[in-house]
Order: structure tokens, then sequence, then C-alpha cells
């Protein structure tokens, strides 16, 4: 019971990316509402209806007249080609339940199950305005989760997308809040899969770094892969590293890192939730989580990662999964490349038996966990059988099996055949000294200007490790290019910032 | 010295309301930035050059391209008809300083006055996204602002439209925090402007009331003045009676409070901020605060209301203005319209000394309270005063002048002549008894299902009082329409509400 309007459609040709309409202000009066209120819009030929919040205008449509998106107008069915013909019927709608939850959320009001989850469903489908739903992240923000709020969040994170159900199992995975540089799980998942596991490993780009593990993987295979894809490959040769950005396993969660972004905000709550509800759907059930401590990483102190450790194992024991939280030293680089391709060929190196370093080592130290958390061997024992499997040859022959299912047999699979840079140039030293500092976050951003990781093969390649000894002229890093220009403002870059500080070996002589 | 990308423009002819541009995922991923992030983009003919957030896509443009809407390409010169040849120059900038500012106050740290200034700047020129913005009403709403941040604010919003000047004083001004109906407004204005002073008063629209002042001003006058009609209006007849929204008095404001709809947010210190930058914007030197109290307006209680009123005061001071804070009784309705003809027609009649009531009463002690604090009178004898020039016809005289100047002479000036709803139902009791509890907010519910305050004739005429005594069959209200389908829906509603309720005057029977 309730006026209604009618009025004449105009097609926008765009794609708003969230269901708006635009409405001339006087409309918007006769309706009695405010911009950021909603109507439904009802086809009266085909009864199909559509909720929309509404933005008003003088001048983009007239009186009488409604402005659609794409996005709204394919909901209204056939009013896709000709829509400027059309009348609608209007009215208002009260909002979403959830941008109630929301509000009590930021009066300091813990939330119920059901609210969260009502919540995260509306976000998932674009039903709340980009205000409510950064009202919404701000109060995450501010307020904080409690436990059983993360583990609320976690389950309307996963019920939102759906949980993978693989042949058999068990299915391990692995996750690492904020490294540097290194790829050390493209080197976990071909141990532990070597070892006879499931590990349907998705991954992220980079959002700061020279390289996220899709972007390295991606040099060696295809990281598109659907859901479908990651079933049967991981079903067929016991893994995959692929972008997640490609499936839709939690689709609130992307719509809600996207608003964290520019503010940097990253609530931890919304961060355990978000990385356990990503495991959770492929159907992960022995998680081992990697949290490096260091002044450059995300999590700057011990006391900080230990309280985090023990959320993410409670957290993940209520949504059915057996998860160990390990600190690891995050201070410094694991490695020496920063960039995808340097980073690939890398990675190839350590599993050919070609490189041994802290990274390899890391690396059979994490995938250790895995196989300990799963009951492959006994506690203690982890390390050794993975750096057997490793030093074996069979996670090489487990990655070139990835690879190839990735890629539908044109891969890349040994470390020669990655293509390297035809622009490389060397920054060195005009003093002897030992190494005191490397400042990887100024190198990170010295391998971006270079290019990475848009630019595939662009990056830096350390040639020194902290406390390591130079002589004057020596070669401290290189750094690659793909596009003239790019490298020219990265050296110019690198030759005035402190990138790497020296300490002079003698530093006073008494005499 | 950074990397510069050049793309070609793809005029999108839509405004977008704020400075946003389109990349494809491909060209933003050159850049190494994401959705949200910030690029220059700069026209090599003219040299002009705006910042924007970046939004991407994969359909909406191709690689290479950029979507920009009008409100970008207008900024770019010579883009304006022929905008899909031309080729931009793109680079990537950092965040304004200010989102720094948001993530201070998000963490709970108070802010230097400088950074409110860059917060509120930015917001005002569009700078920051709709998710930055958001996130700083957010956080001022769960953290608060301080005494001290509420001058800093209310500074800056003033800075930020402009303070206006007029030819000689005193400048006085009142403003009433979230009342029901009444428009009080429109009789304080004239008895204080016939007392020989200024009175610049803007006022808003309805939000959820039936109608706002500014609504019902509008049926007797032209309310879309500009800041130049203001000042020669005020200067020519001593006051105004107009449309806030019209003008651009604290452009900031406008743009914090449409984030604040849509999740009903009224922080404290964003209310006194905004209330006392719209007074100080127009001049004012002498304020009154009409705060009411009661369960159905904004304030509920009277510690709230007591806490509000000395903030009010001390603000007012710290931004150079004498500013009186009063609690009222804010219970019952202030006299028996709803709706913008019928306010307003009453409004005359309390002017023409055809009706006395608590209106006319409430009106005649805020005016009191203007002339006590600018001195006008001694302290208790303002309400005496302002009630003689009532009562003498002078305060109507001054109305007339004020309607005649904001309508050119052609303004409604005698309650006679305001139109009346050709529409009319009454709604009647079917018992007899005492009026117990008049639900004020349903009241004016119905009045807007009636069509207020969009339909100017509509609204709701209340024919009884708290207490008063009535018969069955006897009226309790009139509803008023322009529409027919309004009108039976608000009828259809008022007979299933309990809107009034009625005390038997003999509740039980003892024999």
């Amino acid at each position: 019971m309730q006026y209604v309007h009618k009025l004449k459609t105009k097609c926008l040709d765009l794609e708003a990316g969230k269901l708006v309409a635009l409405l001339h202000e006087h409309d918007a009066k006769q309706l009695g509402i405010l911009p950021l209120d909603r109507i439904e819009i009802r086809n009266p030929l085909t009864g199909k209806a559509v909720v929309t919040v509404v933005d008003t205008t003088q001048t983009m449509v007239r009186a009488g007249e409604i402005g659609i998106f794409r996005d709204v107008s394919a909901s209204l069915d056939g009013f896709k080609d000709h829509c400027d013909l059309d009348i609608v019927e209007v009215r208002v709608v009260p909002q979403p339940q959830s941008v109630g939850f929301i509000k009590k959320k930021m009066d300091g009001v813990k939330l119920a199950d059901a609210e969260i989850k009502a919540i995260v469903a509306d976000i998932a489908v674009n039903k709340l305005s980009e205000i409510e739903a950064t009202a919404f992240v701000s109060a995450v923000y501010m307020r904080g989760f409690d436990l059983e709020e993360t583990v609320s969040m976690t389950k309307a994170l996963v019920g939102n997308g759906g949980r993978m159900q693989l042949k058999h199992g068990p299915v391990l995975d692995k996750h690492s809040v904020g490294g540097l540089n290194g790829r050390a799980t493209m080197i976990i998942v071909p141990i532990v899969a070597a070892a006879g596991y499931y590990v349907p490993k998705t991954s992220s780009r980079s959002i700061t770094s020279a390289a996220g593990t899709a972007d390295a993987m991606e040099v060696l295979a295809s990281v598109n892969l659907s859901k479908a894809d990651i079933k049967r490959i991981t079903e067929e040769v016991g893994a995959v590293i692929t972008w997640g950005g490609a499936v839709d396993l939690a689709p609130a969660d992307d719509k809600i890192i996207k608003i964290e972004h520019p503010l940097s905000l990253d609530p931890e709550g919304q961060v355990i939730a978000s990385v356990l509800a990503k495991k959770a759907s492929v159907g992960a059930e022995y998680v081992v989580i990697d949290l490096p401590i260091g002044p450059e990483v995300k999590i700057k102190s011990k006391e900080r990662g230990e309280e985090m450790a023990k959320k993410f194992v409670v957290v993940g024991k209520a949504v059915g999964m057996k998860v160990e939280a390990v600190l690891t030293d995050g201070r410094a680089p694991s490695g020496p490349a920063f960039g995808p391709a340097l980073e690939a060929r890398h990675v190839l190196e350590i599993l050919e038996g070609k490189a041994w370093n802290n990274l390899a080592e890391k690396s059979c130290e994490m995938a250790g966990t895995m196989l300990e958390l799963v009951g492959k061997c006994k506690d203690g024992d982890g390390y050794k059988l993975a750096k057997e499997i490793l030093v074996s040859g069979k996670a090489l022959a487990k990655m070139k099996e990835i690879i190839r299912a990735q890629s539908g047999g044109t891969g890349i699979t040994a470390s020669k055949d990655v293509p390297a840079a035809k622009l490389v140039e060397r920054i060195c030293t005009d003093q002897d000294g030992e190494i005191a500092t490397i400042n990887v976050r100024s190198l990170i951003n010295i391998a971006r200007i270079a290019g990475a990781p848009a630019d595939k093969l662009a990056g830096v390649w350390l040639h020194v490790s902290a406390e390591s000894k130079v002589k004057k002229g020596g070669c401290l890093f290189e750094i690659h290019a793909e596009n003239k220009e790019k490298l020219g403002l990265a050296v110019k870059i690198a030759k005035t910032s402190p990138l790497i500080e020296l300490e002079r070996s003698i530093i006073e002589k008494f005499e």
C-alpha cells in the first residue's frame, strides 16, 4: 500500500558497478526521498523489479525520467536495447536491515552471527551503497571484532562463496601475512604435493611489493584458473598455484578489501576472517599460517604476532580447520630476487638444487610444519622430510607437473628458460666496507619504478646480504627493466637514495 | 621524476559528481596502481592538469584508453567536444595528506586545527573519494570531537565558504535542533527584524518532517536566494527567510550531511560545527539555539540537552559569536498545522492576531531571548517586548516586507490568500473521551503519505490537543491532499493506526 510514481527510462550506456538510478530532483521530492535513499524499479511488462540506491541530478535526466545504468537495465529484462521508450513504476523501499546492524557496530555493540551474515550477504550482491559498506569497514576497524564475531565473519564470507569439495583428502594450505619477497609458496606447494597431499593454493598479486606469488607464477603458467580448473588440476596432480582474484571464492571479501585499500585499513579480525575464509572455501583442512615479524613487514612485534597467531588457531578450529600459526624472521629479504621473472627463476633454481639460502630453508621449515600438522611425520621431523623431498628432485618434478597442468603443456619448467630482461644496469659501491643495512622497502620501490610487477622481467637482483664484505667498485645489485625510460628513472633514484648502508671495515685508526 | 603513461581519452557523457577516471585493468597494472588510487591527467596541449581517483574496468574502455567524465574533461580545457581524439599524459600521484589525518582520527588521535582544515578543504573540492570522506564521517561519529576539535571544524567549515559582511549590524540569528512542526522561525524573524536588527535566516527543507521552514516559506515567496540576494534584501528590509541549500554557505558541510543521511549519523560535534558554521558564514553575531527536548524529537533527555547547550555556547564564543542555547518543551506539537501551506497559513494567522497558542508563545519567548541577548532590553523583559511587537502588527508588516522583497512583489502576504487543498478528508472518533496521547511522528507520516512536503497543499490539520475532550463522531484531524491516490493511502493508514489515543472519561463504574 504505497504511492507509485511512473517514470520514463533513459538508458545510460555505462556500468555503474553498483545498483544506482538517477532521478531528477523534482521526482525525488515527489517521492519524498533524498540522495542515497532506495527505490524499487518495476518493469510493468515483465513484472521484474530491482532495488537501487538513488542519486539525484538537475542536468543528467529530465523531470519524469529515470536514468538507469546497464547493471540495472539488465535486471529489468527487455530494457536492454530500447529502454528510452519504456515506462517503469517506482516506489520507495526501506533500507536493508543490514544498515541497522552496521549502525549498531558503529555504536560499539557486538554483532550476532545472523547480523554479520546479513551484512556480508548484502555487500556481496551490491545491496549496500559504497557509503554504507565503508561505514561497516570503518566500524570493524575502529570497534574491532572479538573472537566470536571473527568466527561469524569467517563463516559468512565462506557461506557467501561456497566450499569446494575435493575427491579425497587431506587438503593442506598455507598463507603468509605480509612478507617482502621470495615466493616460498612456489617451493612449499610442490614439496607438500610431492608428499601426497592436495594443495589447492590461491595467491594474490602484488599490492605494494615487486611481485605477488600470482605475478611470479604467471611467468611460468596461466594463473587465471576457474573454480572447476582448481578442482580438476588439484585432483589430477595434487596442487595448483593460481590467482585468487580470478575465482569468486568469497565475493564480499574482495569488495571489503577494495574499500580497505585507500585507507590502508587491515583490522585484525577482518584479516583473520578473510584469510581463513579463502582457505575454507577451497576445502582446506590443515592450514599453516606464516607470520613474518620485522620492522619493515606488516607485523612489527613478536607480541602482536603471538596474539594474532592464537586467534588464527581458535578461529580456524571454529570453522573446522586445524590451523598452526608460526612466527618467522621477517627482517632480511628472502633470497636475492625482486620482480616476477627474477623470483620465478630463483624458485626454479632452488627446486633444481642449484641454489640454497634462507628462502630455501624457510620453505622447508614451512613445508615441514604442514607435514607435521597433517601427521605425515612426528613433530620435529618435518624440516628433514621436506628437505629430502626437495633435494631428491621430487618437488621439482611435482612443480613441472603443476606448471604443465596450468599451461596446457606450454609452460616454462626450467630456470634457464625463464626469459631475462634486455636492459640491465649494475649499481656499485664507491668504497670498501661491510653491509650494515639493506633497506628492503626501498629496493622494492626501485623494482617497481623499473616496471615490476606489470613488466614481468623488470626487478632487482641483490648481490650482497647483511654483513657481507664489499670492495670499492663491487656490484651491490642489478636493476632489470623492459622499458628504457623506466630503467633510467629507477637508476637515478637508486643512485640518490640510501638503499644499502655500509659500515667501513676500519672505522678509525689509532696510531 | 616519474614514469608518464600516454592514453587516448574517451569521453563519457555523464557527470560523475566526483573526480574519477576509468582505466582498463591493463593500464592500471602498467602504472602499478589499484582502483581508488590517484592519477594526474595532463593535457599536453594546454598544460592543464587534474587529479582524479581511478576506477578500473575490463569493458567500458579499452587498453590504451582513459574514460573521463564531464567533470574531468571540463577541467582539462579543449577536451569538451572532441575529446575522443586527444592524448593525455597520466602519472601516479600520492593520496592527499588529509587521508593520513583521517586515518589518524580513526586511530583515536585528536586532530590539530590544520589537519581538520585540510580534510574540510579537500572534501569541499571533491579531492577525497566517497570512501575516504565516509571514513572521516564514521570516525567523527565513533571517536567524537572534543571542544577544540569542534571549534576547528566550525572554523574550517566557515573558512571554506567565506563570511558575509553586512553593511551595519548587529546581525542576529536562531536555529532549532530537530523540532517537529510549526515554523516558529517565520514568526521570530519578523519580530526581531521589526525591532531593528538584521536576521539573514537560512533554513532547511524537510528531511523527515511534513515541512521544513524553507518548504513553508516557499508557499509565500521564493527561497532560492543567492548570497548576493541575502545580503541585498537583509540590508534593505532587515531579514530574509530562505533555503540554505540554494547558497553555498559551507560546501563541505553539505557533502558531509549527504554522507550522514543513509546511516542517520549526527555526531554531536559535527552538528554543533555545522549549525554554527552556517550562522557564522552569514555574519551572525548573536545567536539563539533552540533545543527541544522530548521523546519524539532528536534530543531525548534534559541532561543531554544541557550538555549540548553548554558546548554551543563555548564553541560559539571561540568563533566570535555570542550564543545562548535554550531548552524547550518538545513533547507537544507546535500548533495544529503539518505541511507547507497549512503551516504557512497558520503562521500568517498568528502574525495577523487571529490565533494564539503554544507556537505563538514559544515564538515570542525565542524572539525575546534574542532581544535580551543583543541588549535591546534587560533580561526577563524580552518576551513582553516580543509580544508587543507581534500584537502591534509590526511583525506582520515586517513579514509582508520580507515576502515582497523575496518575491519581487508577487508573494502571498495574507492568511486568507494561502491556497487550500481541494481534497480534504476528516478523521473522526467513534467514542467519547479525553485525548491521552497524540503520536506526532505518526501524524507527520500521514502528512507525508498525503504528499507533503512536495505537494505544498498536502498535510494534516489537528483539531484536538492533549487533554481536550471529544465526543463520538467528533473530528480529530483533517487530511489535505492534491492527489487522490495519495489521499486514499493516507486515509487508509490513518484509519488503521493508533494516531491519537483516548482515555474514556469514565473508566469503570462502581455500583
